[in-house]
């Protein structure tokens, strides 16, 4: 297991994590700013601030820093409600790609939808089964445009309370067996991010990461699970504030070979996101090197 | 699958569904009253609220209005961060399953608990895989007195986002793993409570009710997943309400030859606990009529 406490060379920071500096909007550019400033290698954007900013832009900053993308969020939300819905996804999937593709990013994040409509809260029907059908034949029409642009995909189970609105993968055993049908030959073009917030509690998962080996495991996130947490998506926590082991999944990862960032996500209206985003880059090296 | 359009024979109230009537606390004898005269035939309490009426009233009242229990709740919550603790949860159990049995419930349902003290926000450890190892030793030993009583105990997998403070038991197949390990003739005298909010997620879900079969199968509960959900503990859904297939599960309860009550349980701070007691009761009675 790499020792990361002497410096943070394998920190990586989701930009979502400073999505808002004292509750401001605070730009993609600033973000690169303000991660560059700190020596930090690598971050993972998001798409709705890449646009924001310009692709171009953002490509000629990462460049200008010498950054590394530990991925792009993301890709996915495949179930639709009709045909019209699933060519949308479609479409706009293989634009994922291609930005990602021009960012040098090392995987395209895939959070994979739920039931169509829940997300707004009128779901348009409640079979979980067609939906988790209608995901992985989306996945497997993207993988063959991402194979050809030469661009991992990484399927990110998300936490349970999330199956019905934002992906109806949840387990590390799930996405793997939806990888193994659709790349048997574990080729690297598919694979899962494991985010610790959203596996933690699986009483399978050191099975699943060995299952998974170095060939699957393209990204790795951290933050921490609170007690109590006060909102389903947006309290999580800082490293080191709640009761996820991460050192010992970081471990568990590491010891199939994974070599790649620690990438830090964390979602925090009532807390991170209402301090400075410096005091938040700084909390995040330093925990990094002590708790992660 | 039994059809449940016709009356409601079938029909449990969990009493906390019932626990407040326009935000004041309804005392049990007035719940107990409450569905008497609706016919309703069976009830699952919580000890907190047999403790406040007396046992003995509530053993009277029960016999009175010939009221069956689905279950009895609650048991558990094994983990402990010494040995005092851990003696004194296996007091109260014994407690329980006494209480259990002067009510002749079906079972006394296990809410196993988490990390010691994260229910309380400050976690005495974060080794998951301990509290996991302390629950499986509380449960045979548990097990030894509640077989002595004639008292079958009820493993509740809950939700994997109660995972650090209420029961690290997530899913159905990690439940039965302990069934078969602890009492692999399956006597009945160890089982799950198969709650839809809590598995409705699973993808292996309908595998494992299978899996655990009639002997296994000691209580169904049922309310809804509401899309958004507000609060982790106390935004349960009525039936109907959100977007679990609740016919589809009990069509595969029912199927292994279950042919118990469907025990309602709703936890509703910001809804159902607003209303009166009357309201939710009768609207509990017309969902299980047409959407259970």
């Amino acid at each position: 297991m790499r020792d990361f406490s002497q410096d943070h060379r394998w920190l990586s920071i989701n930009t979502a994590t400073i999505r808002k500096s004292r509750g401001v909007d605070l730009p993609l550019p600033d973000i690169i700013e303000a991660c560059a400033r700190r020596g930090i290698r690598a971050i993972s954007p998001w798409r709705d601030q890449v646009a924001a900013a310009g692709l171009a832009t953002v490509s000629r900053l990462v460049k200008q820093h010498g950054l590394a993308l530990s991925g792009y969020c993301r890709g996915g939300m495949f179930p639709a409600a009709d045909e019209a819905g699933r060519k949308a996804a479609r479409d706009d999937n293989r634009r994922a790609v291609d930005e990602a593709r021009e960012l040098d990013a090392a995987c395209l994040v895939l959070v994979v939808g739920g039931l169509p409509g829940a997300l707004a809260g009128k779901a348009a029907h409640k079979d979980i089964g067609l939906a988790r059908s209608q995901v992985t034949d989306g996945i497997a029409d993207l993988l063959e445009y991402a194979r050809s642009a030469g661009m991992p995909l990484a399927i990110e189970p998300l936490h349970p309370m999330y199956a019905a609105d934002r992906a109806c993968i949840n387990t590390m055993e799930q996405a793997l067996d939806v990888c193994d049908r659709l790349d048997p030959q574990a080729s690297g073009a598919l694979g899962v991010a494991v985010d610790v917030y959203h596996v933690w509690w699986d009483p399978k998962l050191q099975a699943q990461i060995e299952r998974a080996g170095k060939q699957r495991i393209l990204a790795f996130h951290v933050c921490d699970w609170l007690t109590p947490t006060a909102d389903l998506l947006n309290d999580r926590g800082m490293m080191g504030d709640g009761v996820i082991e991460i050192p010992k999944i970081r471990g568990w990862v590491e010891a199939q070979g994974f070599a790649g960032y620690s990438e830090v996500e964390i979602f925090s209206s009532g807390n991170w996101w209402l301090r400075g985003h410096d005091e938040v880059l700084d909390t995040c090296i330093a925990r990094h090197q002590t708790v992660v």
